[in-house]
């Protein structure tokens, strides 16, 4: 176990693993309980010190009641955004632990962490940290494991009506998250489309297929559903709509098909559910928010511990290696 | 083996199965080889008197090659309408196979088969039957399998644009479906979006889900990507754009996961390829057009002959029981 973190509020780089996570003690669907246990598997097993900010008592309270006291840096907060409350108001609590925890990282230089809600998310971080410069949007790339790698799909949700301009940005987002997270070299970018032929898809597809060949990436054109999984190119670009479908039908579908093959008696439950957690929202831990100056994660909304724990590890990691993500 | 249809056309309804299908015998990306092919399974496996549009010396070297000479008519089609081309064009080759077996199947009333491209099936496909009054836009319906039944996707890709009053439509048009084809007494009705509150979603979708509770459907409300398979409503309505995408998207995803229990040795790859079986392309053989004054199926582009004759298939059970559909 690692030795305890101070008793005060750690300072940025003053851990070797990169500083301190910030991370919003009352998001996500289960309350601070399931949040708080998250923080401390991320520090006691992955060393990553953590800050929440949240109503202190409440925090306080389920650090005493899991065995944490004095382990984890707590800041207070006395408000709270409720999970499905419109974005608009969400960012006008500027007394929330989601605004506090934002501005705290961003005086820090920590990276934030939050399970959502995803909008609220988005609109308070652009909020606190503003978009790096050109950066039209913000957009959440998730790296998904492919039978050869991983595939980043961007935007997994940030944008939902982005512009074609900004779709061709996500490119350029998503390929520099490729080569800072994943390392890859030089990522081949498709956008994602209902034919491979450019002229194939809705108006907005249409529209970025021609501005991407003069973006700075390596375009390899469209890409359909089915290349998401399969490696066809490195990084997918899609609408924030779009991609948050395909990201949860790609959960739901990897579920099915192996309740399928275990109905089936083909193959036991154990090992399978471990082809199961790869795609679940307990794996990939969190979605990052490109484009910013700063690093957030967004954890799912119905993030376990070990999620929680995985996002604060992400986002540590994403600060340390990710340059210009 | 049926005994051999008669070496005439056939009639509206002379075959107790309820009619011949007209079948485009270039359509695909494999050419008239494996159309004529799935034409000959159709036939004789499952009694569907299948008539071939196309060029007939084309049609009829393939007939004699897989030794059908006789077994199924054959109407002559001078032009073929290239997989790629622009829509546009598709519409203008009045003398190409698409147009000429769209217009011989609504003068015979009889149900129309090609293998695409989807495009120009859709837009030639509406110029030969015309929509339904009050039909706005036609939809295409897949119907996927879930663990306690299927769940009716549209649009699949007949409409990458739609409007919200379009997109509020095909829930009408998809609840038709699941009661006229499937036998859903009182089909529920899921919008696709990116969380399950109203306010959830693009504009398209925020728009549709204002106008859907008006509509004669039972609305379930907002759907998310897990829900497609999860059989959480029978039909789920997306845009033509997202819902191709989806389709495609579950395709690669069964297959990548597949691929990974098998590689793990959890399970004999012969089984597997079973549920494999279950959402390739092959297996559902088409999309019905809704909303048309005919019956239309458009196969997968790469389609091999059991998808073919799935198709002619579904086709031939649409026309008989699809009343209004």
């Amino acid at each position: 176990m690692p030795t305890p973190p101070p008793d005060h509020a750690p300072t940025k780089d003053s851990d070797a693993g990169g500083g301190f996570v910030v991370l919003d003690a009352m998001g996500g669907d289960s309350g601070p309980a399931v949040v708080v246990a998250g923080a401390l598997v991320a520090w006691r097993e992955f060393g990553v010190p953590v800050v929440l900010v949240g109503r202190a008592e409440v925090v306080e309270r389920e650090l005493g009641r899991q065995g944490g006291v004095g382990e984890l840096d707590v800041r207070h907060a006395d408000e709270v955004v409720p999970m499905a409350e419109a974005v608009a108001r969400s960012v006008a609590r500027r007394g929330a632990s989601l605004m506090v925890g934002c501005e705290l990282a961003r005086r820090e230089g920590a990276p934030f962490v939050s399970a959502g809600s995803t909008g609220a998310v988005v609109a308070c971080a652009v909020r606190a940290f503003g978009r790096r410069e050109s950066v039209l949007r913000p957009a959440l790339a998730v790296a998904l494991p492919t039978a050869a790698g991983s595939t980043v799909l961007v935007d997994a949700g940030g944008t939902a009506d982005p512009s074609a301009e900004m779709l061709a940005q996500f490119a350029t987002l998503g390929a520099e998250y490729a080569r800072g997270v994943l390392g890859v070299r030089d990522p081949s970018v498709g956008l994602l489309s209902v034919g491979s032929e450019p002229g194939k898809g809705n108006r907005l597809v249409r529209d970025a297929a021609r501005l991407l060949p003069d973006m700075p990436v390596r375009f390899h054109g469209n890409v359909e559903g089915h290349d998401v999984l399969a490696g066809t190119v490195d990084v997918v670009v899609t609408d924030g709509f779009t991609g948050n479908v395909v990201l949860k039908n790609i959960e739901g579908c990897v579920r099915t098909t192996l309740g399928m093959v275990a109905r089936a008696g083909l193959a036991e439950t154990g090992p399978l559910d471990e082809v199961a957690r790869l795609y679940a929202a307990d794996t990939h831990g969190g979605a990052a928010l490109l484009g910013l100056d700063g690093t957030v994660v967004v954890a799912h909304g119905s993030s376990g511990p070990a999620a929680i724990a995985r996002a604060c590890v992400v986002a540590r990691d994403l600060a340390v290696r990710g340059a210009g993500v």
